[in-house]
């Protein structure tokens, strides 16, 4: 059995995030024309962005969304209300700019990546499609393990590699993407491994399983972590056990933005999922995460919790494909562009708190 | 005393937005590429906003905040703690760009613009300032009513006039901003009488009221309500007697906005307890309103309760001015892009749901 040592080996170092950054953020933030702590989280999330980038004038200008696509040998059970042919042809619509990644990535100027990490089926080459295929599809992880040890860390690399890449030609905030028929049931699979939840906490209905189906995925969620003994295993082998390409590709995506200090954007409940296992691996790189919002996916709070984050939206959205991430970019920025934009009360000749709140007196400055 | 009925006369006519409309959008949420309902509030925002321009194509591209600022004579009860000279001194701020609103809007891509309608002290002319000044601030409603009601008429008017003039020049988006030293104190008086709730219910700290303020601003709002006998009485009333000028200028832009059938976005307290305001005299406008977020003051949530609205989004903003609604400008633009720019299934040849979920037959279209 592969174990969390083999794999640490390969990844990245990542610091945490420096308090003292924090508090040299926080201190500038009461110089600002606003009432302490008026802006509520904005406040913090701008502090922590300061902090990353350890800038007093931080930028998240180029927000860059990577979707990592697979496809998912778990489908052979009935737990995915989509044929997994859509996995293959969401991939044609992201490059043709017609899925709801696109919509709200062109709201928030945001890139999108697309990348096939292990669609099953024919994929025409694009010039905007990054061909990094580690296989056709997973294995069923109800009959054997998703992957290979050598499958899920070649995933984990390819994210490494695309997460290196972005980063050098400037990408300064990362959204994490995702599509892959099926992939609700590795989520759930890997949520319930790494919180020792029952599968009937941690499992939804996805894009939309019936009452038949969604008992089938949870069935086939506890039974495979009870035979292949993931409760409380390392992630590593929950990762291969029964995650997948794209949960792969995210770990190492949020692991190379994180050493290389950049913000990463969760999405919804399956890239969260591949956050709480680069969170185990690492756990450091909670430091660099901004959960987006939380999914209505009942695992999903349950995630948020193990990587300590508090979600900036909360407006039932279960789509996924960054789409989560691309709604929090503004969020994010809006609070750096309040930290470094703002005028100062004694740049802007505003008055601050006075002993003398009447005004019958001097205001002081 | 002034009643309602010699206030309607002045107000614009409003439909209700037409439930076929919300249909018809439904209708065309389906054939997206995505699983129904799985954009969750954002379809029913786009839903919404395209039955208020009654388009399948509806556009929020040119989004405006009007801030009204203006002064209170309720702070001589020592209800603030910043001087009342900071309401003139953020009008300067806002004019130079420097102010909280400012960096939002400018990360929307949305115009601010200030207008003095009823600022004490000296304010110089500016090319961005509209100088729509009722008088130089309201009085102590701790000893008369805040205004007259030609006073409340007039500031009603400016907001009118202003919602229609930005309306003509283009505005398709249009959020409420306020500023004014003591208009917490204004705005939780409105919420008490409009509620039936006890001060103790709806006053919270403002901009950073200590214990002491927060017992005065408790008292002084109890005994005007008592006082005026405002329990119950009519919107207009309860706006003249305990409201202030930016709070009819508020209430105005409202009912303009709706008239033209023009998305309206709140902002936090101040702002809402105007569209609470707008909504008691002319109820259909609550049709046109999105809630923008839920400001930690305890006011809010009865307000927002009052006009039938659930908040975009919950980050504890508590600074006005516009800020929230310039930071939900991009949710509402990210839940119109969605729907009006992403593929159909039948656009884009991706399949949707199929009765053989397994992939091992026709998956259907």
């Amino acid at each position: 059995m592969p174990t969390n040592a083999d794999v640490m080996t390969g990844l990245p170092a990542i610091a945490p995030v420096d308090p003292a950054w924090i508090a040299r953020a926080d201190a500038r933030q009461v110089t600002l024309t606003k009432p302490p702590g008026s802006l509520g989280r904005l406040e913090q999330v701008a502090n922590r962005v300061a902090a990353i980038q350890q800038s007093l004038t931080p930028t998240v200008d180029r927000a860059h969304i990577i979707v990592f696509a697979a496809d998912h040998g778990i489908v052979a059970e009935g737990v995915a209300p989509y044929p997994p042919d859509v996995t293959r042809q969401m991939v044609a619509n992201f490059l043709a700019g017609g899925a709801g990644v696109n919509a709200l990535a062109r709201v928030a100027g945001a890139e999108v990546h697309v990348v096939d990490i292990g669609v099953a089926g024919d994929v025409p080459p694009h010039a905007r499609l990054r061909q990094r295929r580690v296989a056709a599809g997973t294995k069923n992880f109800a009959r054997e393990p998703a992957m290979t040890r050598e499958q899920a860390q070649a995933a984990i690399d390819v994210g490494l590699d695309i997460g290196r890449d972005v980063i050098a030609s400037g990408a300064n905030m990362i959204g994490l993407g995702e599509m892959g028929i099926g992939n609700s049931t590795a989520a759930s699979a890997v949520t319930a491994a790494l919180t020792g939840l029952p599968a009937s906490a941690v499992t939804g209905r996805g894009t939309g399983a019936d009452d038949a189906m969604l008992a089938r995925k949870m069935a086939a969620i506890d039974e495979a972590v009870r035979r292949h003994r993931l409760q409380g295993a390392a992630p590593f082998d929950v990762l291969m056990t029964v995650g997948g390409f794209e949960l792969a590709g995210l770990v190492g995506l949020t692991l190379a933005a994180a050493a290389a200090r950049t913000v990463v954007v969760t999405d919804g409940f399956i890239a969260t999922a591949a956050v709480a296992v680069a969170v185990r691996l690492c756990p450091h790189a909670a430091d660099y995460v901004f959960a987006a919002h939380r999914s209505p996916e009942p695992g999903h709070a349950a995630l948020l919790n193990a990587i300590g984050q508090e979600p900036l939206l909360d407006l039932g959205m279960r789509l996924g494909e960054g789409t989560g991430a691309a709604l929090a970019f503004n969020v994010i920025r809006g609070a750096v562009a309040a930290f470094t934009d703002m005028a100062t009360f004694s740049s802007a000749g505003v008055s601050d708190r006075s002993a003398d709140p009447t005004g019958t007196g001097d205001a002081g400055a």
